[in-house]
């Protein structure tokens, strides 16, 4: 089959590579209708994640089961699916706690390689949802977000305890912190201040509810949420990004007792204690649960209530995955979304 | 008046201060009946935290109030009372929510110098709490740790979101981690690990409600509380040391998803950002907000269902302050109650 294959920064192939199989009795065998490159595949295109040899890419997907392992019994081919970058079996105590990424038994989809025309989901029956009947084809898009996207997005925004009456900051303008503006809004946020300098980008954050656009970084960026929040700091932060800069904008701008809910994957972080002790604020962040929220996601796409597909701006054949690589790399697109 | 004045690292004196009086109308004058040596007046004590000039020493307090400001009306002469270490109005949009310690109109007690025989007291009705009538001689002490020890044990407690069935960790077996050890077992918690070398500290613990001694520390200690649960970690861990060492000690020892409450004040801390993220752990702590708390803590004492109090191993006359410190410093002491 064709994958996606990572062999320096900045050198993606596509190329054949070996088709997966049901290895496991609880594998599923998916074929892909649709999957695509995220902002945290940039970092090691980047080289600011080591890349070690040649590496398949990508951990968001949806499609048609096509076989399943002999103890599967949740669900069957033919049916339609979407799963989480990261494997896990939902019956652990971990995951009944709602934290599914850290499941005992978890299995980090990238490493297998998702920009490919099928793939190997492991622990089928706690990875995998499968919609109502297949979806109309202009339905794929958001399904596919939920895989990762949207279900990071939805997780920060829970993290930073989001609710009625609150005012919310979102630092990091990427697809994530796009759709922690949609999750915020949908969990009745009062007021949703999107923190982004770049046009397309504020105007889908006011499509998917941000009340106020702030473009100022840093400090300037801080005092303005703080302007916006009676001089006393958002109620809630979601922090998307991952840098230094960023973690420490979002920390400032929550008042004391304020949540950070932070899932930018963190590279080069060092939070420094007293002013996190000084600052009273919850944090709470990590790899997104997103197998936690998957049921009521795909509803709430199913029944059209939201829109997250929007976040794709780029639709290419899985074949030029290289320039769309290169398109998120320079910003020139939000999210793009690969065809295999 | 007499009162401790810290001059330099491991100097302080007690000496004749100027009588505190009422300065603006929402102050009042409270005679204290005692007052203590905080683990935190160890940072400037040990040279850890720079000493400007003498600096009058203390911030937890018990009393009878003396006089008070024209716009007083909470609290009246004759009355014994309880504050905490952060003066706060308790009206304003952050002290509703719970954070008093960030009130927008907080004042620093420990500016004011509680080790002595008066205090001024701002914003009086917002930060004391009275007892129904004047204590019996032998709960004084038990009142005084709610000024600061016990309130801030508590919210440790509770920021690591402590309850029925679960498994809490103790980092820290100075005054405060014995006090959430009170509290977690006060909460409802199944088990109560205490981390502690200490014998005289451990029995305390014990009394107090710990179920487990854990002795070692680091990764050893980590690895131990984990074989107590499940090989998960512990649900709810409370921090309250402050140092590199604890920090990651209590973030390694808690479960992913499960909650860390820090209360040590963070002294050369620096979280590595990519860690904290794996945890998937929930972080939350700082100046605790003892207020919140006061009513119920002075409840609970006042009808003897806890006794805080057992964490004062030595009472001195407050002209002996300087030997308090000592013994303190030198671990020889829990806590030190000084009687002016």
């Amino acid at each position: 089959m064709r994958g996606a294959v990572l062999y320096a920064p900045g050198d993606v192939r596509v190329e054949e590579r070996d088709d997966p199989r049901v290895e496991k009795p609880t594998d599923a065998l998916v074929k892909l209708s649709a999957t695509c490159i995220c902002g945290s595949d940039l970092w090691p295109y980047r080289g600011i994640e080591a890349v070690h040899g040649p590496a398949p890419m990508g951990h968001e997907y949806v499609g048609i089961v096509e076989e399943v392992g002999d103890e599967v019994r949740g669900v069957r081919p033919g049916q339609f699916v979407i799963g989480s970058f990261f494997a896990s079996d939902n019956t652990c105590e971990i995951c009944r706690a709602g934290y599914q990424s850290s499941c005992v038994q978890r299995e980090l989809m990238g490493r297998l390689g998702a920009q490919a025309e099928r793939l190997r989901v492991p622990l089928a029956d706690g990875t995998l949802v499968a919609t109502p009947e297949p979806p109309p084809w202009d339905l794929v898009p958001s399904l596919l977000t939920a895989s990762d996207v949207l279900g990071t997005g939805w997780f920060a925004a829970v993290a930073a305890e989001v609710g009625p009456g609150k005012t919310v900051a979102v630092v990091g303008d990427g697809a994530v912190g796009l759709l922690g503006v949609l999750a915020a809004k949908h969990l009745g946020a009062e007021r949703v201040i999107a923190m982004s300098r770049h046009k397309a980008r504020q105007e889908l954050a006011v499509q998917f509810g941000a009340t106020d656009i702030v473009s100022e970084r840093g400090d300037e960026g801080v005092a303005h949420v703080k302007e916006l929040s009676g001089g006393l700091g958002a109620h809630s932060v979601i922090e998307a990004v991952g840098t230094q800069e960023s973690m420490m904008q979002a920390i400032r701008a929550a008042r004391p007792g304020g949540h950070v809910g932070f899932v930018g994957v963190a590279h080069g972080v060092e939070l420094p204690g007293d002013e996190l002790f000084f600052s009273a604020v919850h944090l709470h962040g990590g790899p997104a649960p997103v197998r936690r929220f998957l049921p009521e996601l795909v509803d709430l796409i199913w029944s059209r209530q939201i829109d997250p597909g929007k976040v794709f701006d780029l639709e290419l054949p899985l074949d030029r995955a290289a320039e769309g690589y290169r398109a998120m790399d320079e910003r020139r697109a939000i999210k793009v979304l690969l065809r295999p």
